[in-house]
């Protein structure tokens, strides 16, 4: 008889063998097949104009978010999916008004600025008040004393999308801390055209709550001049913003059945709200239209695999992510079903990698799908989270990764010169990056779909 | 005794000695000389940001234009030059007050504006009319019928500035003989991130004025998906500035004596006026440092060439060039010793060549010259002409050349990512490219203005 060591020992090998039988290199051909579907198509494309220019910007809470969606249920019936259906989320209702920044001291200057979501307004008489300016946290807490009454910009250069908005989500509290008055924060990206970008902002309980927007780099860097050459300016900040009671969205989800384990799934997606200036295209109608386009096309070349696939279109992601926990809430029961997730939210660009959550086993084989699209696209599988949406469903354990892209193929960062702003519009999405995020999606999501085994958990 | 064709033989051979006489290459320590000079030197490069953003955008008619030449004339005197003056220009007093653009259907958006410089306002109404979007003169009169009563846009992607810039200076024309109501014209520039550019334009005689104003690429980008899509959108257009009775401005001038020949004398500048947003850092804050700060390092250097280098900063170039005509007018006695002409009105970013005016035998001297500078620049010589403000001198006859540069060495095109522009600002300008048109600007100064014998007119 076997010993419990030899027990272990056959299990072990069992484990290996399923692992193997994700027979990965197999699926070469028909990757080949998906690419020279996605790259002679221009549907998912034309959508995504129509998408961005009919409706604009879709923050939630606003009509034009909601008629996009009535848009996207419409179309996606079209498109003989197995079932369209969406689910009611509450989302946050914060309103943008009338906003004005003028410098009065040195001289006479408009400044643009955009004010942060979920900001508070200024009154209408706007609030008049000398400048602190500092390069981050560190030098506020070394100039408290200066701060009261001022109102503090934070002039803190771009370094990396997470390590620099801090000060867009945090500054405002930080600032009241000191007994600022308002709060103004360098836009977060690396490039400006005098370009501000807003995006969400936080308050704490306990710490009083002060206005706060963004300014550009241009801005930022002049008034730091001004300071270091001795003068202070004098700024007057008026933001007629304000949260109304929540507001009734959805989440958008549609199925392709699959051919063999219909009731397990992966979950493809992005979000389908966006920011409340230029019309939300990188972020996130690109994202949305990937997905559903690789969906489409896999359905349209009748590549239906093996498991489930289930395209979600999460709501209210830029203002804080209530579509993705009511999704999350709404389908715990299927947790253990849900083999994998793919969320496509850095921009619309020219596919350069895939950042993944899970174990490392998982990770290798993701490596070898990618392997499998080198003739178009070459990708670095990175470790670091695979995005807002899903990570809900990658903390609970299901293998994820968000899609990684890179303008002309060089330079992540590129997406921040447009993110949050009035320039993230249709025409800068170029049709031949859009079609390698097709196939790039397509690919991966077919092969995980469809192989033999789960990726390991 | 010799034939009279011999005697032409004598008088060629002594021309051919004489030009052989500027032994270029002789220069090429002192050439050396000056990029270190220049490679060490910031009191320029802070002198530009102190102009910028002290005094912001310096538009002719404005105080802030003349505060910024009192100070620039101020700073001239500190610097040991043989004179420093300045001659009464009468200027163009147009004035940006207010000004709005909003798309009414097929929905809601805001667009950003600048109005062109010129325009006629719209009186407190605005003006509320369809809009007809044309690529370009040939479709506007295709569809001549079409624009009558109707906003104009002019949707034509940038080729060069020098052929796309007709549907700024004269798109309100060939609206207003089809008929428009107001004209439009997409923003001449390669790259937006929602930038509107504004500019000079022209009225005609016998064609009624309409208002005229930019609007981004990206909003013309979706007028035009709109139209293309059967949709005839609708805005309103609110301008707010107006023609004023024209101001006193001046033309500022600063020598450096020649240390042989004083009476004859080169001339290098660039313009001190600038559009009325952003703070003209690039369009020509720049020019001027660059020339300014070349003479004040070779005056530094005690480097005093046998000609005289005459410093000129002209007024209200953007507004028409009155300050350079009135510059030729006033010294139109003088020309037979002005030897050589030098703007840099191109932006300050790397230095990739020279764009002259002239006949093929100077042209031959100023590329040795610039092949002298080789370790330090890669210079291009092309024939195009020199710029806007020497042109009245290059046009009679006087040598001329325009310094071209390009962002990293690469794209000449860069620059007019912020011509014009809230964005053309100092922090644009990067400190070791400023230096290396100083040391391009001095070299070349220096070296034309010490050789034996006068470029060839």
């Amino acid at each position: 008889i076997l010993s419990m060591r030899a027990w272990w020992s056959v299990l072990l090998c069992c484990f290996v063998v399923a692992v193997q039988c994700n027979n990965i290199t197999a699926y070469a051909g028909l990757v080949d097949t998906i690419f020279t579907g996605a790259l002679n198509d221009e549907v998912g494309y034309q959508r995504l104009g129509e998408m961005c220019n009919t409706f604009g910007s879709r923050l939630s809470g606003s009509e034009s978010l909601e008629q996009a969606i009535d848009w996207t249920v419409q179309q996606l019936k079209t498109d003989g999916f197995d079932s369209v259906t969406t689910e009611d989320v509450s989302v946050p209702n914060w309103v943008r008004r009338n906003e004005k920044l003028t410098m009065n001291h040195p001289r006479q200057k408009h400044m643009d600025l955009l004010a942060l979501g979920g900001s508070i307004g200024t009154g209408t008489e706007g609030i008049t008040a000398d400048v602190l300016v500092v390069s981050g946290y560190d030098e506020l807490i070394r100039n408290a004393s200066l701060a009261q009454g001022k109102i503090v910009v934070f002039n803190a250069p771009f370094v990396s999308y997470g390590s620099t908005v801090t000060y867009r989500t945090n500054g405002a509290v930080e600032a009241a801390k000191a007994g600022a008055v308002a709060s103004l924060t360098r836009s977060i990206t690396p490039f400006s055209l005098y370009t501000p970008h807003t995006g969400v902002m936080y308050y704490e309980d306990g710490v009083s709550q002060i206005p706060s927007a963004a300014i550009t780099i241009e801005d930022a860097n002049l008034l730091q001049s001004l300071q270091d050459n001795g003068v202070t300016p004098q700024l007057t900040l008026f933001l007629d913003c304000e949260t109304l009671p929540n507001a009734q969205s959805r989440n958008v989800i549609a199925e392709l059945k699959g051919s063999v384990l219909p009731d397990e799934f992966i979950v493809i997606g992005g979000h389908i709200d966006s920011w409340d200036v230029g019309s939300g295209a990188h972020d996130d109608a690109g994202g949305i239209l990937q997905t559903w386009e690789a969906m489409r096309l896999l359905a349209s070349l009748d590549m239906r695999p093996r498991r489930t696939i289930r395209l979600v279109f999460w709501t209210a992601e830029e203002n804080g992510g209530s579509g993705a926990d009511t999704y999350f809430a709404n389908h715990i029961e299927e947790l253990g079903n849900n083999t994998f997730c793919f969320e496509t939210d850095s921009g619309t660009f020219t596919p350069v990698g895939f950042s993944f959550a899970g174990t490392e086993a998982a990770k290798a084989e993701i490596s070898q799908i990618a392997e499998l699209m080198s003739k178009h696209v070459q990708l670095t599988v990175t470790s670091g989270g695979a995005g807002a949406d899903v990570s809900p469903l990658t903390s609970a354990g299901v293998p994820g990764v968000g899609l990684n892209v890179a303008a002309d193929g060089v330079g992540t960062d590129t997406y921040f010169w447009y993110h949050h702003t009035r320039a993230d519009t249709f025409d800068h999405v170029d049709l031949s990056e859009f079609k390698l995020c097709v196939g790039t999606v397509a690919s991966l999501a077919y092969v995980v779909a469809d192989m033999e085994s789960n990726l390991p958990k």
